[in-house]
């Protein structure tokens, strides 16, 4: 073989830094930006640019070391962004993700540190709009009005999304379709302010390619939650038609005699470089917090969206969706004007860019 | 041809991480660091290490995708550090800039996220130091002494470099020589405090390897500016002779019946690894602020650089600068003690390094 | 040569991105979680997931640039997080180290930034658990109970382990053994709110891969040092009989009429895979701070350590430390639960994951 070639092959590999090189570093993410218009009644519209309506704006730097014998070592660093401001999404710089990881192809994998909680996994998998944009699930998913997430977290972080402190053990794959896993995470005192809280978090599911279904139930305990748990379960499923996927999902978050109910019916189709998105999401709120009833504080979200993928990693898109309050109901689409009359109309639609890289 | 040969040349390209492979981020960046010294009539003087005195430090995530058919997709993520302590230059981590673009040959590009403002970039570029250190033209872009900035702005962010929000439309180049864009920001409530303003730009130039022109006008309002909007002009020129770069620049900033007028002249002179840079700078304040008038409150920057370049990459430098007050102004260098007296001189110089990855 | 060949072997090369291809970033870091329990007299256990514990866990981008005549310029930013929660672990994201450097191969790294004091350097380097987990000799290296370090610093931040502002020069390697170092940091004004200390230190030392010996001294001085500097002294040394590290060190703080000594001995055996490390450190309280004594204050760690190594970047790994205070002394292992019975013992383990990338 040809001396100067191997030198030549040699120097080709050596251009690239060590870490690389060791192939242990990942760096990717998301830039997602939109133009947003939200109108609400009583207080007017706003329009904004905004971050993250198809996908989070997101940096993430991940890896994986192989460590033979089935068995790997790795980490998962994500930072989420406001690609609108440069502001960090959160003051938790790695707010999106920070785990360590040890997987074995037949026993699984113990991840460390700030996670999904099983139930958001559970549920946000069906959103054809992935939680995130004007027709977003998380618009029903808020502290305002008064239900059980309000009155187990008050306005400080809850657990409806992640958590802190987790140790999790993931079924492996390559069980025949069986997924899911089990969360801890020690309280740390629970101070309710600093986000902390005690939970438990449980998600078994099926999966091929033709349909899955799952169920996911967590339960977490901070310093004010003085009756009980908060309770947060979730049950969904989606089935694969030709091109369209169909999924509908229930989620209950129960606290004390407080409880809320979201009813989610979503399709996604795909046609080509297009996607059409829609969803139909109904949220009820019963019981009581603090001796007050909470029943007829319920709304109702449509939404529809369009998809036009330029290529794998970006894409052109545009949304609408509408929220409609019942009896004192608040709900909002979020980044339109400060308030809405009880009961009102929130409306949005926006266009915009996503990019992965 | 050698099988073996293919088998290793691929193992050379498999070397580096997908995400990389892909082509699909480029981290850069630059470390700046020097030594300064200031002193203003009336305070003393201070020696401090300071960051980005040649060029601002930093760390850029950046990627583009080509599309096909002269149409691509990119982003950019640039954050601002101050590398004597390891702070972030502002709480916005991505500060420097945070956008996302598509981008067509023929058609220009549209760029969507927090970045520079046209004013900004049609006046920095006349600048020999780059709007950065002791001899920086920022130095006399202030809201202090009272002028239309503060009149404007206050002491909150404001919009003479950057802005949050940019809906923004450049030129493509290969037009011949011409240049330039548009940007639009949207209000979002323009609660001053929060940096939010609603902001209009043109920029418009033509430049080539002989020399440039190029006119900008950037208008904002906020919730602060009942009286109007505050307008920031900025038109400038430079010329190449032989390998000395000559400019000029002129900038107005208006709010009410508050003006400040800068004139720039600026040279570059550069020799094999040496380049020697000088600029002079005067400001002056005209009409009122709140019924009182502003006029007087002039000043005149001067400044001489050298800069020894190791590389292309890596340079040490030196700086010195003075400030010469008018009246009651109170302009100063940068990073020196607190207060000077009015009309008082400013004086800085620095040494340092500066490295570019 | 194979035209085909040349092309195929560019191509590898190509398609790493233009940074990488320069060479001129490495990123790389740790991420460590680690299940801790630790109890205090008096006020009962906690239990918790903690960052670091092994390794603090860290993103770094660094890099070297080859300027040729064993010249180089550098660049190191290093960012710490807590990966229990996401958190950075200070408010200056690159709390770690930033800094830029200009070395000769003969007349050593000139260092610009944010890094290392001296002593800590050399004192950290003879603690077998790096100054990090249950049975690091950080627990007692603090502001609590009182005496010199909160006489000089009150609860802001000390220059124990850091310093802003740095001007380094460090010897070059290939003196025979010889090493060591000089720092200066301007105070900038010395407010100790701020963190801000002007500061003097000195390292000399001699390492051969029998045994090390060095000495280090360090001086601050901020807004609140009246007296006097705050002196931060640190000897020791090491010795390999066999697989085995011995070490032993001294450290003593002083502040006007107060002084800490500290005092390790330590000890790392290596059996293949495994890693078993021990410490016992001795502070000691001695003279007065405000005209009260504080000798009494004292306290004796010692530690317990095993590490089991996956491979080069990753390790699973246990700890067990336990702090016996005397007098009235009041140092706690880290991440307990709030306050502790004065002389009382604290109690600490913790099993976890580190990995390196």
């Amino acid at each position: 073989m040809n001396p100067k070639l191997l030198t030549l092959c040699a120097a080709a590999c050596a251009c690239t830094t060590p870490a690389w090189a060791q192939g242990s570093v990942t760096l990717s993410g998301v830039v997602d930006l939109a133009a947003r218009r939200v109108s609400h009644d009583g207080t007017g519209s706003l329009t904004a640019l905004v971050s993250g309506s198809n996908a989070s704006s997101r940096l993430v730097f991940s890896g994986k070391e192989d460590l033979g014998g089935g068995l790997s070592a790795g980490f998962h660093l994500e930072h989420g962004l406001l690609a609108d401001t440069g502001l960090p999404a959160s003051a938790k710089f790695f707010d999106r993700r920070s785990t360590v990881s040890l997987a074995s192809q037949s026993l699984g994998e113990l991840r460390l540190g700030r996670d999904f909680v099983p139930s958001y996994s559970n549920w946000s998998r069906y959103d054809p709009f992935g939680y995130v944009g004007v027709a977003r699930s998380a618009n029903l998913v808020s502290a305002t009005p008064t239900g059980p997430i309000r009155a187990a977290f008050g306005s400080n972080a809850n657990t409806t999304v992640r958590s802190d402190n987790g140790v999790q053990w993931l079924l492996p794959a390559g069980l025949g379709g069986l997924e899911g896993g089990a969360m801890f995470a020690p309280g740390e005192g629970g101070a309710v302010a600093s986000g902390l809280a005690r939970l438990t978090g449980l998600r078994v599911g099926y999966a091929n390619q033709a349909f899955s279904v799952s169920a996911a139930t967590t339960r977490s305990k901070n310093s004010q939650t003085t009756a009980g748990s908060f309770r947060d379960s979730a049950v969904g499923g989606s089935v694969e038609l030709h091109s369209v996927r169909l999924s509908a999902a229930w989620r209950e978050f129960r606290y004390d005699s407080a409880k809320q109910l979201l009813w989610m019916l979503g399709a996604v189709a795909t046609f080509g470089l297009h996607e059409v998105k829609a969803s139909w999401i109904r949220s009820e709120h019963q019981g009581q917090v603090g001796g007050a009833s909470i029943a007829g504080t319920d709304a109702t979200q449509i939404g529809l969206g369009y998809v036009y993928n330029l290529s794998k990693r970006s894409a052109l898109y545009a949304t609408v969706a509408r929220i409609s309050n019942d009896g004192a109901a608040r709900y909002v689409i979020s980044d339109g004007p400060s308030g809405i009359s009880a009961g009102g109309r929130s409306r949005g639609y926006e266009a915009g860019v996503r990019h992965r890289f």
